[in-house]
């Protein structure tokens, strides 16, 4: 029961911030996409990017389910921001951003409450029983306030 | 034991927040305070009073503690960033910020798990019955959330 409160505070608030998130990404121009959030910071396609292949990588490091974009780990992962990235197109980046986010909810839906406190990929059984904090809906919260973090930035190149 | 480490998982998050947002506060020389996160936005001196004084608020609205800086209310919450602000020295404000967070650490510590799966003043008894998920908890989670936000904006200002 408290279990299932949790995991359900904790799904709430992942997904108002891929709501949010996707309003904004998909507000945005093609043009748009290009503007830095800042001079000199990231643009706002590879926030775009960077952010659906993380999601991407998500499945498998929390042991639901695979990827699917692994060739945009180079341009949006493992590299910074830089000339080149364009050639993903924009109307690519934002259905791949739909699909991955529909993707994990039809993930979330097939887990148990108690499965959220299991561990995950990124985590060893021996760290795991020394900090159970390590599970599978920690990994989700952390994440949720990595989205915060670059929504935040992005917002700053938002028209309004 | 399950509701203890929720309440562990979530009080982690936020620490991890405010433990970066104050390096990255206490960091800015005063100078350096007055610039704006991006052109036209906000300036990172009304972030840090505007993040402090709204977890100022946190101790009423979580029914756990009093407030002490009312008075920053206008500047820093009521207000968008304006000339004026600055009547606030940086000194004053980056110690209200070790203190509001050292309050809150404080009053956290006191509660007792169970204590966080209770309502907190921003919802009545009535809405509360009706979603549960509107505790003391998810307020945590919430204001998490948007320490990230705002800590992706300051980043950018940052001189590394």
């Amino acid at each position: 029961m408290e279990q299932q409160l949790f995991v359900t505070m904790a799904i709430n608030a992942w997904n108002t911030q891929i709501t949010r998130a996707g309003k904004i990404f998909h507000a945005f121009t093609d043009d748009e996409l290009l503007k830095p959030v800042a001079p000199g910071k990231n643009r706002v396609i590879y926030l775009l990017g960077h952010l659906l292949t993380y999601h991407d990588m998500m499945a498998e490091t929390l042991g639901i389910g695979t990827r699917h974009y692994h060739h945009l780990d180079n341009d949006f992962i493992i590299n910074p921001d830089k000339k080149g990235i364009e050639k993903h197109s924009p109307e690519e980046l934002k259905q791949h951003w739909d699909d991955v986010h529909q993707r994990l909810t039809g993930y979330f839906a097939q887990l148990q409450p108690a499965d959220w406190f299991k561990r995950h990929n990124a985590v060893n059984d021996e760290d795991f029983a020394k900090d159970p904090t390590r599970n599978r809906l920690n990994l989700l919260m952390n994440r949720t306030g990595h989205v915060a973090y670059h929504l935040g930035q992005v917002k700053l190149a938002a028209v309004s």
